[in-house]
């Protein structure tokens, strides 16, 4: 059986989308930029598919910019709202491009502060009310709309009214890569937001960055002016066509989709906890309908992963882009995981069209493959089949 | 007829690139950097895609950065070369991508000087002397391989020695996007290059920077490490399996084509410049195959571009980019145009498959709407065929 429970790493493009591309990568190859017939053509689809995402989001058409993807979105966002000498909050469960961007920009002499979540990979309100109630008002507070690795929704909405509320000049960003096509979002209090297609059915290559009316952000690509001069560079219109029509049907079926891959992420959850010293990471209530994530005590992350592969299974230990790095996930770290743990983590992130006997080959395979894997590890006692040593406090810390 | 004489704003996708392209829009979805069979072959096809280009330009592998398109490569190139307090040398022809991202950097406190260039569109080696040998050692030195508007091919063999002779520890960048797949191109001296895949008959959305080994460029996107670290985002595998096959055809037939191309070009000019009070750009010698730069006196080039338009014929009165806007391209003030007779001008840019019936047609039709606009322009006696008003000291400045 093959099962690809990596949806959270990239998704397959949408049918509908790659039907929308199509004419754009054949016949329909003008520059959107130019003055003839086959350009007005490209121009027509750009404009009608900023609409679409535009109507998607709840958003003006003039508040959306196509960009090369969620990480370019998070860069432009970050880079282009933190002035010299200025302040920057971010949550310390950010994605890679707005934890390393940060990083960055206090390299280069911006004050950044990380704000710490709780086991749940929520950011309290508390702890924002506190960094804002010090130092200067920041310039831009960024933080996540849902997480990558746990799935953890964060809680816009009331995080973003207390800065508005505390710091009325601060600039508000979200990194909603995670969750855009997948949960309802609202634009109230965002001032800049950033999406990428491959994330719900649409190609890789393509983001947008919502920029809300009023809010000047320069340009972090410039050129010849494109995108209303804010961010320059011939227009990719088969990857923008297809970031619409693949966010416009993950809008259309967001719901159903997200009640069934619920429910089929219940049944996984349900049947992975079985295993002995097995945990679930994340927020039980606000979650993502599709992210699953787990720590096998004495077991390595990327071992499960290689297992699982070997049986047709696609999964990730972390995110996809910090595959291959040794160090444990900053997220669990951050969600209060002691190293040794951290490093056992398993991510199945699934979808709508994931069945039921999918879901039980899943739980079949990691349970096989983590009994093999802790046959051979020193740090587990296979006659009593247990650790041989405990980081945790106690068996669960949730 | 329908004649697309745009090519130098953006070309057709080969069919060779569409098909490179299919599979990983279809089936073969896997982020290349996870750790599982689908994720492999994307990896795989990712570093043959690597190689191929690098091989097309006589490039290593690991010089290969792929990116979103020439404006992200120029902008990277720029913005991390050059440091506060620390000096840009760029030409006065450059794309806007260089031009506008080097004015930005201005504007934040960077020294840029401008080199004016000669009658032709060449920057002469006694200009970039005198700025080398003023003021501190630049740490950067961008210029353009060919222009887009007047097609002129510049001498960065020459211009790159000179500057490193003269300035050994200067970086240098040439945005290449209008001369990759076209002319044959050396990097001898070259640290850095930009290229873009819809200029040679690949996708739009994706391009690469060339960095040389040794020199050391901080990312402008940071995030998930792709690239080795250097440009972050999810991988855009068709988009960069396209710009490979692309490459490859181009350069491939490079010779053939652009002797073809040629043959056409000068039929072009032939033809065109029958018509009186007309002129064309850019160097005689040392030019792209397909570019053409016209000038007519008393004539508007959007007007021009218009009526072409309503005959089937796509042409463009400068680069796609700064269509709509009312200045006088600054690549024909730079060679000298007087401000009223530089928006008279109008670029027609072939390729191998345009055929004699194409070229005639295009001429037959550029006469007729240069005939059509002079009868009704104010600047233009219809009794004796001359302009009431010369803003050029004789007929012809070249």
């Amino acid at each position: 059986m093959f099962v690809y429970a990596d949806n959270a790493a990239t998704t397959k493009l949408r049918k509908t989308a790659l039907e929308a591309m199509l004419p754009w990568l054949e016949d329909s190859f003008g520059n959107a930029s130019s003055m003839y017939a086959p350009a007005r053509d490209a121009k027509r689809a750009l404009e009608d598919a900023r609409k679409t995402v535009a109507a998607c989001l709840g958003a003006r058409p003039d508040e959306i910019y196509f960009t090369s993807g969620g990480t370019e979105s998070d860069n432009w966002a970050l880079q282009c709202s933190v002035a010299e000498g200025q302040r920057l909050i971010i949550s310390a469960i950010e994605h890679h491009a707005v934890l390393h961007t940060a990083e960055a920009l206090a390299k280069a002499g911006r004050m950044v502060d990380i704000l710490p979540v709780n086991a749940q990979g929520q950011v309290e309100p508390a702890t924002l009310e506190k960094a804002l109630s010090q130092g200067i008002a920041p310039a831009l507070v960024s933080i996540m709309a849902a997480n990558n690795e746990i799935g953890t929704v964060l809680d816009i909405p009331t995080l973003f009214t207390l800065t508005k509320r505390l710091s009325p000049t601060t600039r508000t960003h979200t990194d909603a890569v995670q969750a855009v096509g997948h949960i309802p979002l609202s634009l109230e209090e965002v001032d800049l937001l950033s999406l990428s297609a491959h994330k719900f059915g649409g190609p890789k290559g393509v983001g947008m960055l919502y920029i809300r009316k009023g809010v000047r952000l320069p340009p972090l690509l410039h050129g010849g002016g494109h995108e209303r001069g804010k961010r320059s560079s011939t227009e990719n219109i088969a990857g923008i066509v297809g970031l619409a029509a693949a966010l416009l049907e993950a809008v259309n079926s967001r719901d159903s989709a997200a009640k069934q891959t619920d429910l089929m992420r219940n049944r996984l959850i349900d049947g992975i906890l079985k295993i002995p010293y097995s945990f679930v990471n994340g927020d039980r209530e606000n979650h993502l309908p599709g992210i699953a994530s787990f720590i096998f005590e004495c077991v390595e992350g990327e071992t499960l992963v290689l297992g699982l592969d070997a049986v047709g299974i696609c999964a990730s230990s972390g995110s996809a882009c910090s595959s291959g790095s040794l160090d444990p996930s900053h997220v669990l770290m951050a969600i209060g995981l002691p190293q040794e743990v951290a490093h056992g983590s398993l991510r199945l992130s699934i979808d709508e069209t994931t069945t039921a006997d999918q879901v039980d080959y899943l739980v079949e395979q990691v349970s096989r493959v983590v009994s093999q894997r802790r046959a051979m590890s020193p740090l587990w006692n296979e006659k009593t089949q247990t650790p041989t040593e405990r980081f945790w406090p106690d068996g669960n810390p949730r």
